[in-house]
């Protein structure tokens, strides 16, 4: 059983748009967008004291993604720079959803507001680091992620 | 307003799991499944006769992805060989879903029914080639879609 | 000390360019290449018994890349048909370097030769699969390599 | 007719190593490193006040990779983070060289010396925006690159 977190901080990462990001479309391809959300999770994470090596090595064990669902509102194109938000939304024993925008900051028009490209609902559950089998979320990570 | 469609044809296509595929955790990257959807899709909609290049030359247009839903209940494996398919299951004016399941194939024990990996739910527009702003489907691939 | 290998038999693997393979300069993304070089690397070893696992569980190791050589004649697109060659041309005792080509098939002048659009040289060394350190090259994959 | 470049700037960037960027291995898979150096090389042309927009509507052109040559000597592993480096070698009329190379800050001994993972050295062309033709390097970019 999951419950809704309330009020949870908000956490932005920027990014920048490379070729490598970009489809013959001449937009962002949009698999790309979960790279750019899994780069804001994980700095999210580091943020919280929660860097990949300790979450392997102390906690013994890892997330992974188990249910993605995304949005594409507008595209964002070569060279944009953008600003990656990550936000918990729910809790469970075993995973939590963290809910992300991607926003275009719009470097020439700074004072206008940020544009929303793309929102996405991920959800993560954690997995023992050596069967890969969902494990319960150890207490230390619960108590800090919720903060 | 888009409706369901009912006892649409379901395409298969094969994928091999390689290097470029995987990730630290020994498993292909979840990002990936949206490409082994795409390349499915792309087969699919070949089939029907309707290339990328008739898409836009004769079309005017193309389809672009707006909304995806990704559940992953396995992990493949580097070398595995999966089965990609494409099935329309919702259909609008303006855009249509598409169902889509990565199966694995065992190789070492072909007999045994086909595992299924992971399941997608992938909304597409149609844009106009030229604005990019979003159009009506043309009749004539409604038509070969719904075949 | 590495020697040429004369006369070895030329690999030849299908590949077809999808979204996912562009950026937005309208044409295959350079790093790309690398992709589709391993895809035919791959299936030149599989096609001689040496598949991943194998090489793996009764070698005890697997191939790493250790330098690649690469140079863009002309771009591919979105949608071509490509053929991918391999073609072992020297061979050490702890690595060997496969020349590879990346050719267009052109479909709409299918009796029109082949051109090229890219060629590689790829060097891959050897290493013990638990250790990860460089090796020797196993006799029996050498013997098959050579044929 | 290329020349060497003596003295040049040598420009660095820093790039972390998220799951996108792993393979099976884990470590870095090969090719990505041609996007980090790719990253490195925009930022460096971004700090000299040409960026991918300048280039495009001011210059009318961009540069796009004809030739790379990259050495691999260590892995990088997920969370690395490490320093990328450009520094132009060589001026042609229509290309330039930038050597390249990839640096581990290594974080639990951050005073020992940055270990060297990989080095390349790419050759980027100048093509027309419109009919991507090789053109000569326009004269402001020449001047300012060298610097």
């Amino acid at each position: 059983m999951s419950r809704t977190v309330q009020g949870a901080r908000v956490f932005h990462w920027p990014i920048r748009v490379y070729w490598e990001d970009t489809d013959a479309g001449g937009i962002v391809f949009y698999a790309n967008y979960l790279k750019f959300f899994e780069r804001a999770r994980t700095e999210w994470l580091r943020s919280l004291g929660l860097g990949q090596h300790k979450l392997r090595e102390e906690c013994g064990g890892m997330f992974v993604v188990v249910e993605t669902h995304v949005k594409y509102h507008r595209p964002a194109r070569l060279d944009d720079e953008l600003v990656v938000t990550a936000h918990l939304s729910e809790m469970g024993q075993a995973s939590m959803t963290i809910l992300q925008q991607v926003l275009s900051k719009n470097e020439r028009a700074p004072a206008s507001p940020a544009e929303l490209l793309c929102t996405g609902s991920i959800r993560i559950g954690w997995v023992d680091a050596t069967t890969l089998k969902p494990a319960k979320i150890p207490k230390n990570i619960l108590e800090v992620v919720k903060q």
